[in-house]
């Protein structure tokens, strides 16, 4: 069962567009390549990209002790995780219901930095999979250097909620008899070929996981 | 002349990546199709995914009076508006050394309301055509009501960097003689074909600028 949404994650504008089930949530955000993570410094806020991971009801992100974003996470910085997707552009007869079919998940909180060397190791190899599904039973193990040097902090997917546009474009109805082109152009995301690293020794194969890109349904 | 960079906007994490040149930060501005835009509400951050246009040295979005987070803007929250380009999953022989590569600008700053009629009415067309490059001339012109109703906030881009990684991955010395395929699976944003509105007079073409996406470069 679905918690109710809070006050920062009830849709509001448009509030036909929020989405609360967990699947589609959990879809969407595994789906996405990165996210941005928002944190407050000297009450601005800061926002960077970077890659995440869900386990089950957890979503991990990792960065490198010196990094701003995370000591201020770390300090207890409220934090806003949003993953976008953009599906396709939304071509009205007016620039005002003009729009974009998209999917998007915020999630709101407080993360807790991941101390446990057993939740630490499987939330790195989680982060690996995340992006190439798979990587992760290749890549040489992480050093106790780069495990000191990384940070990986948490959060749960309680204060969650999806937002999504989808479908062609919605008129005034007045509009829809003016001889104007209207339609969506789908967007989507594609790997290209793989490019070996010019070190490479090219008698190693390129694994299937790179081969396959994008995976099914991204 | 670009201006020095400020506390917020040099990169201290990987200063290499750092980019304060003019003319690559508008291009990755006007590649980006959207950005996300942070506010600060009660102490925590908010961010929102929506479409901004670049117009000279002026950064703009635009949305529903009724939205919360250009609310926020009006009442003189500190924004951090951000835009990101994935360019490529970089494949180390490390978990640790495996990244991405990608494009992204930062602009802090406050945002200032437009409510120059013609500055309003410029910078609705520079949002629409920043999508869809010449649609503005085809589009059915705002009302009195629907200008009523959209707020559009400007931020100059004084306060702005951008970070870019590129290449292959960069491994540890010892790394390069393991026997673990390396190296970059470049990822790029494309359109598919225009999916006409199911209400439209077939008779009307599509239009060349979007059966022409994805434009040069993007």
């Amino acid at each position: 069962m679905e918690p109710p949404p809070s006050e920062r994650t009830k849709v509001r504008r448009l509030p036909d567009r929020g989405v609360y089930e967990r699947d589609v949530i959990e879809a969407i955000l595994d789906e996405a390549l990165y996210c941005h993570v928002a944190v407050v410094v000297d009450d601005a806020p800061r926002v960077v990209p970077t890659i995440h991971a869900r386990d089950g009801d957890t979503l991990y992100i990792h960065g490198s002790n010196a990094s701003r974003t995370l000591r201020a996470l770390k300090e207890g910085s409220e934090a806003c995780v949003v993953v976008t997707l953009l599906d396709g552009l939304v071509l009205a007869r007016s620039g005002f219901n003009s729009s974009m079919n998209y999917r998007s998940v915020v999630v709101y909180g407080r993360m807790r930095e991941v101390t446990d060397p057993a939740e630490k190791e499987r939330a790195q190899r989680v982060l690996v999979d995340h992006v190439i599904p798979g990587r992760s039973a290749d890549v040489r193990l992480p050093t106790e250097r780069e495990l000191r040097q990384t940070t990986i902090m948490a959060i749960g997917l309680d204060e969650v909620s999806a937002k999504v546009r989808s479908g062609p474009p919605k008129d005034e109805e007045d509009d829809y008899a003016l001889p104007i082109w209207a339609g969506v152009v789908p967007v989507r995301t594609v790997a290209g070929d793989p490019e070996p690293d010019p070190k490479l020794d090219l008698a190693i194969p390129a694994p299937p996981y790179v081969r396959g890109l994008p995976r099914p349904g991204r």
